[in-house]
């Protein structure tokens, strides 16, 4: 109801806000018995942390993984596992100017509207900071998918306004982008730089790849796989829209150029991005989300402050020229989070 | 779990297969004592049956309303409010060479992979006949957000790439393709006939504005507003993409072009879409979905039968060219339920 | 949210009111490919319906079982099952002079608090009659039971203050009053008469046993197997209590007595019920729900009317003396379902 | 799914064994810019701590609340409620021998058949620790219920066989055994004494008394509000039975003796313990459980151990006689969570 919960029969549901005490995840319906180590789990946290490079905020959030319970001498017990992540590097004094006046782009004012209070360090619970209990719970979902033969990767396609021509998945996590494609990169981390001494932010594209899915996952109707997926993605903060396959390209396209005709091998292309009737088919996953610039930018914008006056503001703080580098991990956590929970949802069904 | 639930707190199950006896939809927490008649339903129903001119399939369904209960003496009671449609019109024989082969574009191979056995007669649950019980339960929850002041309005932007180049809300419902640009209207319906005349399908993008919304709708984290209506939207067989406000352009822009500034009256642009952080702003809510071309063509295709021989296969029966402007209404009632929900979701945090 | 929905991974979700068109119930999550017959669900409602003997309502319901999807060439698809049930024989008139007044014992007064607003034909949504629903979704949960080697019997233990004194199983079927014990029945018989005979009604106890069910279905903490078999229970609007195994009376043994010892070929005794840490033992699930006298009595009695005015009220209609003998059915249809789910569940969790 | 959660508008997460780092509870959907601290809650959590008194377990458990989310400047915003507690004074070792056999009456045996492995140490996820976390739940729903007017109190009824005589709700917390007779209270202390001095253990009944519902909370069907109740207390491990008002008795009762009469003035009697039809009369609601003897004691006993064989075991360890006294406050938090939940569940249903 209230939207902390995510998933049915395999379930995170997360708690904290950007500059509290800690923040953490608790995930339910692990199953028991498979080997887990803090380890794969610190691995993808320091793939989302920020101060990883030039083009991320300088911002130290060591985000030490400590496992509180669900795991007995290295295995799951099937009982709820809870992760938390303890706060560092809190400056809510950075932020003491951001308390009267909201900031363009960021959830200030609605969540005032909604809740009538607000907790404006660091946006909260709003903040992006939140990401890093989901790639927490991610990183468990995706060691049950590894057992299945399940492989996710995202990447970054495109990144102010430059575009990857190639695909290099062995480039990704080589360059400060995370772009499929290295001369692309090096191009885009120059944008970035750029626009991060102009004050400015940029967006961009994320696409990802899932491959090993089983064909038949994904309930029909309302909880149709890409629909499952759409909610994960959206639900990240800077993600403005989804496509499967080919995506909003379809709309352009004929039926007998879009259907995915089949000889006795299978499927003979993939427009429909894996997923036909909202259940795999067998085929990679593929779809592309759209990210908006970063909101905090520190050039001069117009806004309105709680009393209802315009006022100027200049987001000063600590933070990413674009966050396409940074979702990439969160991307793949949400993708996991939502095929673990099918897998299970599957099991239940024919179980 | 098992996907044929929609919502929490406004909440509704559908069931029925294309050519069964009966499709249907329980709505469960329906506000009590509020006016609501059949004929509420039934005209909703009626823009999105079959057969209202040259461009959707001549198949008849009258898809009479029946509310089977929850209303009393012409007002809700806050018991499930059921509504049944009987199925006419079922031709299954017109389907009896389609049992064995996996039409193109189509969950036939799906459906079978996740089950191991399916009801092919005119695609079983996968048929688009299914959104009709959706349109049902939209109905009743579009009569629940008229009392609170909410409109919701959906059209054809684009279709067989022909694009509305104007906005004119009351052209919407004066043309075959419910386009917003009646001249553009006048020539989708051209291409669209033509397609049909060649035994083919086109695709296009349908466009949704909601006004009225109060701000602070949406809850955080994981069922942000917009990530509850991407969920909604794909789950539409069709629906291949989603995006919001600026949407997928956003990937392009700078965190100066895209933030919505504000002054002393408010917002003044509206690049999010009326939704920052999961919760609305009280702006007009904009999305548009990629709408892929209708599966059904009967230009002939290669595909697999159920034995795993290649064969060619072509689809007769009766279909639409193009979805987009049956589509239209269900894109509507999803967004109603969404939103119903929501408000409600919003009373109980409060309550 | 708004309680119409029953268990997670087998769920169903029931509509209808006692004096509407219709009743109905739709079952989500089944297995597919399991051979079911409507014969299979109207063995079950045939059991629950009235007019069965001396000792229940002669209100004729024929409950003809129709499933409206779900079902295709006789087996289950996986798809929702739904099934309706006909309302006949209502006669509302017969109620039209407790339109206004609330009568003792029934939910009259509670629904109007609730609601505003009420359905007083038979006690709408309130009534007994809504059973009817659950029993033949509970006809199909206990279909696939079978396959699993589970057997649900559920028998009247107590009646109107006669105890039964033996256990004979197969006499329970073959008394009116669905007693274990056959020379018990035929006091509780005479007893239920003369009740009737004077205006009155009784309550009495139904004892519920489970046997073949696996070791280690349940899940720990809130929905442990016997809370959810609990609230099932008192779900039921006339049980007032539910005890497992030694029940009430462990209250009063040591822990030397109650704590069930094991040695190399299992447990000894079953004090606990078959379930512990709320988790199936492999042993017989026994559990007993006290069951109030029918609240719809003709013996005058004093109570309120809709203007606050105090009025003396006799309940003419159509009633059961006591509803022990037609709660069997729905005691066990109830048990099924919580069975079903949770052994879904449990293949959810291990999957 | 995994059943960790309980509640649905305010739910509650809980995780953590018993001799893990810590134990805690997320609460979401907080009712926002309520005044909290953490003092509110501790008051809760020293009532149900061990340590207390003679008839406790000597173990210590500072269980000081930390409160990590949630609440800024000392009230509510809206968000996850997070509460930790870390565990202190863990004595594995003290367990290391019940690692390979079944403790008689504990949950051993039935979470080894369900996970294929086990937390051995204290019982791990299935120890009466667990109810820490749900008693810092319930603390939070009690100071939103106080706003509401709600005041929720449990007491001891029933202990070794002694059962209270008179109802002294001001005796309540100053007894040991929390009583509601300070005269009984002097010999169940005895009695629950000469028990542990013999290594044995005692049962008892906690009865319930809520006060200030409105009429109409609770939802009909499957989610009645006794229904939801029965669920709460049946989810605490040592919990064998519930009853609400007349209870068992109601089964010797006839209609016109158990049907509660009204005049104008309301209620003449209260033998529905404050439900009707799963709803709220608005009169004070009452119910007793059944608590088992506490399962642990040290006198021999005859089990089975992993391996199959028979062995017998003593329970060495620090444990409670009678758990009935800690089981008040669980008892009131439960209630607790169930009440809160409902009444933003009537909110949503009438918002």
């Amino acid at each position: 109801m209230a939207g902390n919960t995510f998933g049915e029969a395999f379930r995170i549901t997360t708690f904290g806000e950007s500059h509290g005490a800690s923040i953490g995840v608790i995930i339910d319906g692990v199953t028991p018995g498979v080997e887990i180590d803090e380890k794969d789990i610190q691995v993808q946290m320091d793939r989302r942390k920020p101060g990883q490079s030039s083009v991320t905020t300088p911002r130290k959030e060591y985000d030490i993984v400590h496992i509180l319970s669900g795991v007995f001498e290295g295995k799951t017990t099937g009982t709820p596992l809870s992760i938390i992540l303890h706060n560092h590097d809190m400056r809510p004094e950075a932020y003491s100017d951001i308390q009267l006046a909201f900031r363009p782009g960021h959830a200030d004012f609605t969540y005032l509207q909604k809740y009538g209070i607000r907790d404006h360090r660091g946006s909260g619970r709003a903040s992006g900071r939140e990401t890093a209990a989901r790639v927490a719970g991610g990183a468990v979902a995706r060691k049950l998918l590894e057992r299945r033969g399940v492989q996710i990767v995202a990447y970054t396609k495109e990144l102010g306004g430059i575009k990857c021509q190639t695909f290099d998945e062995q480039a990704i996590e080589k360059n400060p982008v995370r772009a499929c494609d290295p001369e692309a990169a090096v191009e885009m981390v120059k944008r970035v730089e750029q626009l991060a001494a102009e004050g400015n932010s940029c967006g961009g594209i994320v696409e990802c790849r899932i491959r090993g899915v089983v064909p038949g996952l994904g309930e029909p109707v309302f909880d149709k796989l890409d629909a499952e997926l759409a909610k994960a993605m959206l639900s990240i903060g800077a993600v403005k829209g989804i496509e499967f396959g080919a995506g909003f390209a379809a709309a352009e396209m004929l039926g007998s150029e879009h259907n995915d005709e089949m000889d006795a091998s299978g499927f003979l292309t993939n427009n429909a991005g894996g997923i036909i009737g909202g259940i795999s088919t067998g085929q990679e996953i593929v779809f592309r989300v759209a990210v908006k610039p970063t909101s905090s930018i520190s050039l001069p914008q117009r806004t309105m402050n709680v009393k209802g006056e315009e006022q100027e503001i200049r987001t000063i703080g600590r933070h990413d020229p674009s966050i396409c580098p940074r979702i990439v991990p969160v991307v793949e956590a949400m993708a996991c989070l939502v095929l673990e929970d099918h897998y299970k949802r599957q099991a239940a069904m024919l179980g």
